[in-house]
């Protein structure tokens, strides 16, 4: 019998490669913005504007561009001009288009699970985005139910399970980020499997002493996820 | 008995004033522009650009603010003062942050309906806005399950009725546009009720050919509902 009744995947460095083209895209603005401050010091003040801007604008590309924005105009004592902004909006729009690159083995796993237990995605960033890297994914067959959450705490969690009518115990998510995929995930009594990315957002590490006393496996590859489902 | 098991409402416009907030947002733009051309080619060239964009950005604020940027620094032939890109990222933040404006017997309609039917709501627009938005006005909970779609259309109510697991007839939508709210809905076979608002975004509206042999309800004003449920 399956141990669980529905297992939620994270999307984003998940299934497929996320964290390098924001990264990409902030070096990028850092490079634009280097006329005014190091680049340096530019990455710096940007990830304080989006973090900032996080309760107003949420996660995702658009919210990223829009502080990018504001995080110039500021770096440029108002002084900045329009062509650069031109060229922040043109990052957004290339980051909005990009291919999806599956991760290794992502297709394999899904076939194979798919056939004994119910797959969902849990995602956080902007939904059309969601939907759309879904659909390019060519995954969206092998999932029963996609939720974009718009911030993936305990309460996010908790809400999800009860829309599925199904207990925490039925329920394992399996995600990248310790932050956002597991230890909200343990703390509603469901079980969670963290496969770490190479690259992961600075706002999505968790102090060691966090992980104290809580139970979750890691893998090193989604593909290992079928010698233990 | 109820005779229907589930009752959708719009949002936006249905629940509480929204589209007003954009046309004073539109206003302002034009007004922050007019340096460059009339008002009214201002509000003409920015419904281009947001309608242009809407495959890449869908709707809400965040989006129709990266569509004023672009369209300001398109008009401004890339001249735009920063000053003018700032005031835009203000005119977002404000829109974002307003307080939510109940139409007039909303909260009492739903008190009495969630004593009889599963109500839920439906609306287009940003993730995050929305559920800021829904938490902002009370009504939370009086609403089963809110859902923000990318986009309105027959598919889009057909995923929600297969996951609320009822048939088409059981289920009634109460919007106040023909286009997202009621022809979408009655092409799945199920039924809706027009309650239409004063002020409409274009691209909201339908040719009347469209409407023709469409079986649908218009009521002037939600108090309406109690009397027809």
């Amino acid at each position: 019998m399956a141990k669980y009744k529905v297992i939620a995947f994270d999307a984003d460095d998940t299934l497929w490669v996320n964290e390098p083209y924001f990264r990409e895209a902030e070096d990028e603005f850092a490079k634009l913005l280097s006329i005014y401050e190091t680049e340096n010091k530019v990455q710096q003040e940007l990830y304080k504007v989006i973090i900032g801007n996080i309760p107003l604008y949420g996660y995702g590309v658009k919210s990223c561009i829009l502080s990018m924005i504001q995080c110039a105009t500021e770096l440029s004592n108002n002084q900045l001009p329009a062509n650069i902004t031109q060229q922040i909006l043109e990052i957004g729009k290339n980051m909005l288009t990009k291919p999806i690159e599956l991760l290794p083995g992502v297709e394999e796993v899904l076939k194979t699970l798919s056939k004994t237990y119910t797959l969902i995605v849990l995602t956080k960033g902007d939904l059309l985005d969601q939907e759309k890297k879904l659909d390019r994914s060519g995954l969206l067959n092998y999932f029963h139910h996609v939720e974009v959450m718009s911030e993936k705490n305990p309460e996010g969690y908790q809400r999800i399970l009860k829309h599925l009518d199904i207990a925490p115990k039925d329920f394992l998510m399996i995600g990248n980020s310790l932050k956002s995929d597991i230890l909200p995930v343990l703390q509603i009594g469901a079980e969670a499997i963290h496969i770490p990315f190479h690259s992961i957002w600075q706002f999505e590490t968790v102090a060691k002493n966090k992980l104290e006393n809580q139970q979750y496996k890691t893998l090193s590859s989604v593909k290992n996820l079928l010698e233990i489902l």
